[in-house]
């Protein structure tokens, strides 16, 4: 018994390192060697019966779309849509961030619904569930939250996000520090109350060696969360973030001693001229293990487009090394994402990744590009639509258009570049 | 008499450049060197009674909106809307397109109704003109291109696109090469079409003196336009787009010394890890003229959605030193915008430009940013709205939402992070 990382570090080949490498097109022993030395996770609980999914250092990027009821809209088959929305356009992970309903019900019907990976926040359903008995944060007891996670675990949950790094010693920095928007992590700021109201550690800090003994049994992906990220630009690689990564950083090389796999989380709103900066830190403190990042949101003022945003920060973080993109959505500042939401979210993060891919001169991206760009010289419009990353939509808006029947679009007309250029 | 450019290499302050200084909140004497020394345009037609602006370096990053009718579209109500759209959401400038119906009609009734700089792309008119008559493009008239150029500097366009530097010389370059797209501006292939046909050179480079004269009686700014310009991300930067940006160089140099603005067009597809460098070139190039880029797109494959492929490239660009992004809208590859499509582009140009004033550390980017930033951590709806760059977007998602009510929103409820740690 042992995890894909415990059999990698042996250098003995297990099915799931087979199965990335041919998805990947990338050689089997160079990536055993990435995973036995924690740059490439592979996301896959034992009791989930999934593809596996590699992420990491030398992988095509991967983008993750969350889903999940709220007290205020909680409507289980329409997360369920969601799912299948994203992964439709290319979603490779799902979170459920379920905090309405019965939340163990909610998350083992979507466990059940996807074959991609589900990841969770579990202090999430352990808050929620005080909140619903209307009991305070502080009376939330550190064995449910352990509970919870087991529980989540036999569920089979693939990848969670666990704010270890939430602790006294990161909280002081946050204290002396001028943010505009302190915390805007909800597990960060849950655990910052925590710590305050009752003047105890962080219990996942404190007992993470029995976390990752759960983690270790279900071969479950720890993703360190960031609970003090950025919030605001002004905020960003500040004291109090990279105090917290400095933990991380330790914690990660804990998880990968215990043969737990683990990934970094990582902001949140940076301006484009800090992004290089902070990944290339979160890499170099955290043992290179895979960066999933959140965005980052470049600037502040776009709620309704910070799908537009993250997109711009996203593409640069996985230019820079970030492997993993975390959806945002056009509704992010403002309400729960519709369907219409997470088709354009997970849009937006496909695009990112496939530039960011594109500039690294991973040959996939490259050749879809050049297909592309191939078949708009022929004027090849059905092959156009084949390779569009939403093939519906480019058919759709060609089609209703007076150039229905064209080879050319209304856009020029006969005048028609390409055409010309025949 | 004198082009605002001859007066400032006078040291000679100009009522333009005062008026602009205060816009941009810049140092005067600064700006006035700026301009002499060719890095800042001020676009304003002697016969076009609207506020001049400045374009280049060291000033907030400007946009631009194209409209215009097409043959197989044309609606002059339409494109006007266009333009009242494009500037309620930002645009600095809009350039008339127009290629179908009566053009003078269309060009003198935008020039007409806007109150911001006008460009235009004049051989579009002729060459319009030649396909309405069933004629081919060898029976392009150089007098009657001057003839509108002319005329188009009369009714007070404020720039002009023009193609000068696709020569026998850099056309010879792109025959050699082995490109995937060719040539994808309308321009470059209307010349491109007429050198080959006629045997002659380009009379945009031939006459380029005469050109200038034109320019310079209305002090029209010359953009230079990139007929060469790659439009797939396998051909940017390649020697063709190079030696036409030499070409480019030379010419931005003659108007310069002549007292006539320029600036030079710039890419197009050219993925992320290529825009710093194409940037960096075509400013070292041009005597750091204005850099006016369209994206530049860093995939090909995203047809309904290049709006984000270009505020992913346009963001980039501008950071490393592009000072006019062109819009480009989700109807790009597939036909002409409708007015949705033209706020949608606008807006991720906007997000672009402010994206990279932020990460310039701009003054107003960075007060608007951490506005926003301060309304959020209070919670104050109201403000938040008023700083977003879509008020009514921003408006709708929220309240539309079951928390149109509340303080909190749907996307976390009670579990708000902001809450919990106020």
């Amino acid at each position: 018994m042992g995890t894909i990382l415990d059999f990698a570090k042996q250098h003995i080949p297990t099915a799931e390192i087979k199965e990335v490498a041919i998805a990947e097109g990338v050689d089997f022993n160079w990536l055993l060697k990435e995973v036995a030395e924690g740059r490439v996770v592979i996301t896959r609980n034992i009791n989930h019966s999934i593809k596996p999914l590699g992420i990491g250092n030398g992988l095509r990027t991967k983008i993750n779309a969350n889903i999940g009821t709220s007290p205020q809209h909680c409507n289980l088959d329409e997360e369920i849509e969601k799912a299948i929305m994203a992964k439709k356009y290319g979603a490779d992970t799902i979170m459920d961030l379920s905090t309405g309903g019965n939340l163990h019900d909610n998350l083992k019907r979507i466990i059940q619904i996807t074959d991609i990976p589900v990841g969770t926040v579990p202090i999430y359903a352990v808050a929620a569930q005080l909140i619903q008995n209307d009991l305070s944060i502080s009376q939330l007891h550190p064995d449910d939250l352990f509970h919870e996670i087991d529980y989540q675990g036999k569920l089979g949950v693939d990848f969670m996000t666990l704010h270890c790094g939430v602790t006294k010693e990161s909280l002081s920095k946050l204290q002396e520090s001028e943010r505009a928007c302190g915390i805007v992590s909800r597990g960060g700021s849950i655990l910052k109350k925590w710590i305050i109201e009752t003047g105890k550690e962080n219990p996942l800090y404190e007992r993470y060696d029995e976390l990752l003994e759960i983690c270790k049994k279900y071969d479950i992906t720890i993703s360190l969360g960031d609970g003090l990220r950025p919030g605001a630009g002004a905020d960003a690689n500040d004291r109090a973030q990279i105090a917290e990564l400095v933990i991380l950083g330790e914690l990660a090389k804990r998880a990968y001693k215990k043969g737990v796999q683990v990934m970094i989380e990582g902001p949140g709103h940076t301006a484009l001229n800090q992004i290089e900066t902070i990944v290339k830190i979160m890499k170099n403190l955290c043992n290179n293990a895979p960066l999933y990042v959140l965005g980052p949101l470049t600037i502040d003022n776009a709620p309704g487009y910070d799908h537009i945003v993250g997109a711009i920060g996203g593409a640069l973080a996985a230019y820079h090394g970030a492997n993993f993109l975390c959806y945002v959505t056009p509704a992010e500042h403002l309400c729960l994402p519709n369907i219409e939401d997470v088709k354009n979210g997970v849009i937006a993060s496909k695009i990112a990744a496939l530039t960011a891919d594109t500039a690294k001169g991973m040959k996939y991206a490259l050749d879809l590009n050049l297909n592309m760009s191939v078949a708009r010289k022929k004027l090849n419009w059905h092959e156009m639509f084949n390779l569009a990353v939403d093939r519906q939509m480019a058919e759709k808006r060609k089609n209703e258009s007076e150039s229905k029947e064209t080879d050319y679009c209304t856009m020029c007309g006969k005048l028609c570049a390409v055409k010309m250029d025949l």
